[in-house]
């Protein structure tokens, strides 16, 4: 634990981290460190929980001077974290604008273009000359607005009709109308559209922000490429968590609590579990036949299974993260399906000629005739298992890329079609396809 | 395919769906469209070998053209994507300024921080005023400086010394010196930086642009927040194509080549099949006992492998996103271990339990006196299997978190600590350990 005289080497980073052994006063030293640059990015880093929870615990003066480093939309961030009946209290604690700022984003969900943007911007109109316009936003700038670089040209309703640039102002004879100057066709997202897919929006148009309009076309706020960053990252971590079969586990790792994690983890890993039993039913019903006659393919299972969890894996992954990009969308599931079709006959191909040349090598090194490890026909065998590997991976590669459309086309996130559950659902199916296809083909050949 | 009459409408998107399609003129036609802010994204959307394939195919004057309306770190990428042999036509399409500044920036790793920036930034004396400031940031707005709003204070050898926002300028008054105006603690970042830790260094400082030096300190450029945000994604969709157990795809999902898909997807796969021969051993070991005396436990083999499989996917998947974000290092491995001790002895308690129960619902409902699914003593059977999933949860839970940080010490991508490698693993250890435990479990207690 750092003694206080480490304060001025700290980084916000360890700061942190020392946060909950610190005695009230050096925290109160802690608060009397940060900038109005750094606050937004001292509450970040903590867990989703944590910041309030630090907050609530201070005196009200600290509550205060805290709450009043930060801009509305980190409060309204963290005021959403609150337990309902302290959300009020907190609101209370804000000076007047910046209680009403909030109160407007807090009727926004936080996942939307609205709980993301800050109302914090410069408004222009379309009759101003740049000169005007660039004394106007030099006041602003004095003010609170987050970015003077842009300006918003709107209309007597409010309606957001251009935008220009304050590069573009500085260059321009300085009486020329705004009219003149703007850019009318103004890349915007309703307040309502979802944070990917602004994050989408943003990527594609290549700006420093992007203002935010209701349904009648007027401006209520802008998001800025900081938040934009943001959202992509939580974005990635979401889609991986969920891809790696858990709930979406928020803030950092190693500031997680034991039950939520157990919760989280291990909700998905028991009905992956219940849905293994599948399985075992499949392997129930051609146990007698294992244990006696086709007790040759008993060695392969877990193989012939891995095998088609890794090619179903494989595939959703791909799949998943082509629709998060917005590269694949739910009407190409034609496209996809014509590839993978493609893609699980090459990889069955590679895969049983590999499975067939290595089920014969290890006959022969590791087995032999004194130990036959694959009875007296082992090419029969290794054919039948090369098979069922082109068989399972042809259905892996199919089922693994269609399953993030099916969930898709029902309303669900395609990222759902985690790793853990494509392959246990190939598992189950990949056992029945292997008896079916090897016992066949066993029973004719003779093994 | 589009006709001509539908370029208003197109999006940038559908003309590059429709640009393989395309008459010359029609591409001509294409280009004319396209603005000074259009024409990087619409290179960026294509895969890295795409865009670079449709200009060398251009007759020399719309080469010249495409290659003007970049800027030159878009330029930058496009040369490194072109055969060697083409590199030097290419740059000799470019005007001086552009080329100078293209050959500076090829000295650089694509992936690197100096890869990445734009040499077009505005350098300021600390000895000027704030007014002096302003007006040549102005003038640099009518050339070519990407990003007027920061000014980088430099001193006679270039190296950086301070950095002032413009707005910081307009509300000062005039005749104050930048030395007292600027600030001096500026975050910035090495040429020689990855781009994944350079990304994790603009989240953490919340800026608009970081500056990028050398060795001595001097400014060579900057990188701005849509670059980051290209880099996020980029990294991000890198770790989860590893993580699915594949190499990374490069483009859009649907613009890559089959061949190149069957090697990147197919390599891994091999190596997986390959590696899945120690479960056919393991079995091997155990086939006779498991059709003779063991033959209860036969068909939960698949149930108990994927459970360790997706323990063990899901742990590391959450570590490999966690070092991704720089919320674990590798020196927190200890505590890693102690948290995943305790995670796996919870987890394995959880489906254990549920197994247990499961199975004898299963073996009551599907069974029965007259078929017997477990045996003569279903109890002895169930506890087997549950004693059996702790410990094989334990064993996933620790080995898929700590792959990871193996991986990293030795100085490979954690990332490749993938779903399907970890299953594997878990796979055929699991075996030995289901067939270990539950098997002296059953010859103690009786089957």
């Amino acid at each position: 634990m750092p003694t206080s005289l480490d304060w001025e080497k700290l980084s916000p980073d360890e700061l942190i981290e020392a946060w909950p052994a610190l005695s009230d006063e050096e925290r109160q030293q802690g608060f009397s460190m940060l900038t109005h640059e750094e606050a937004p990015d001292f509450i970040s880093p903590l867990s989703a929980q944590d910041p309030i929870d630090l907050i609530t615990t201070l005196p009200e003066p600290d509550q205060k001077q805290w709450l009043r480093l930060l801009p509305p939309d980190d409060i309204t961030d963290l005021v959403q974290e609150a337990p309902e009946e302290e959300r009020e209290d907190l609101l209370r604690l804000l000076d007047k604008k910046a209680e009403l700022e909030t109160r407007a984003l807090l009727e926004y969900d936080e996942d939307d273009a609205g709980g993301l943007m800050t109302p914090r911007f410069a408004k222009l109109r379309a009759d101003m000359t740049a000169s005007e316009a660039i004394r106007y936003l030099r006041a602003q700038a004095t003010q609170n607005a987050e970015l003077i670089y842009y300006g918003f040209v709107v209309d007597r309703e409010d309606r957001l009709v251009g935008v220009v640039s304050f590069r573009e102002l500085v260059i321009s004879p300085p009486d020329r109308n705004l009219r003149e100057l703007m850019t009318t066709d103004v890349v915007k997202v309703p307040e309502d559209m979802d944070q990917e897919e602004v994050s989408r929006v943003f990527r594609n148009a290549d700006l420093i922000c992007l203002p935010v309009i209701d349904a009648e076309g007027r401006i209520k706020g802008i998001v800025t490429g900081d938040d934009i960053v943001d959202v992509v990252d939580e974005e990635a971590t979401e889609d991986m968590h969920r891809m790696g079969g858990s709930e979406v586990v928020e803030g950092p790792y190693l500031h997680a609590g034991i039950l939520e994690l157990l919760r989280k983890r291990g909700g998905w890993l028991v009905a992956l579990l219940l849905l293994g039993f599948f399985t075992v039913e499949a392997m129930e019903q051609f146990k007698d036949t294992l244990a006696t006659e086709l007790k040759v393919l008993l060695s392969f299972i877990p193989l012939i299974i891995s095998c088609g969890g890794n090619t179903g894996s494989q595939a959703a992954t791909l799949a998943v993260r082509a629709m998060a990009l917005g590269e694949v969308r739910l009407r190409d599931w034609v496209r996809v399906v014509r590839r993978e079709i493609v893609m699980g006959l090459g990889l069955g191909a590679m895969l049983a000629a590999t499975g067939i040349v290595a089920a014969l090598i290890w006959n022969s090194v590791l087995g032999g005739d004194a130990d036959p490890r694959m009875g007296d026909a082992p090419l029969n065998v290794a054919f039948a298992v090369g098979v069922s590997i082109l068989c399972i991976v042809l259905w892996g590669t199919l089922a693994g890329s269609l399953l993030p459309f099916g969930l898709r086309a029902v309303g669900l996130d395609p990222a759902s079609a985690s790793a853990p559950l494509v392959a246990t659902i190939v598992d189950a199916t990949g056992l029945v396809i292997y008896f079916v296809v090897a016992g066949e083909i066993l029973r004719t050949l003779g093994s």
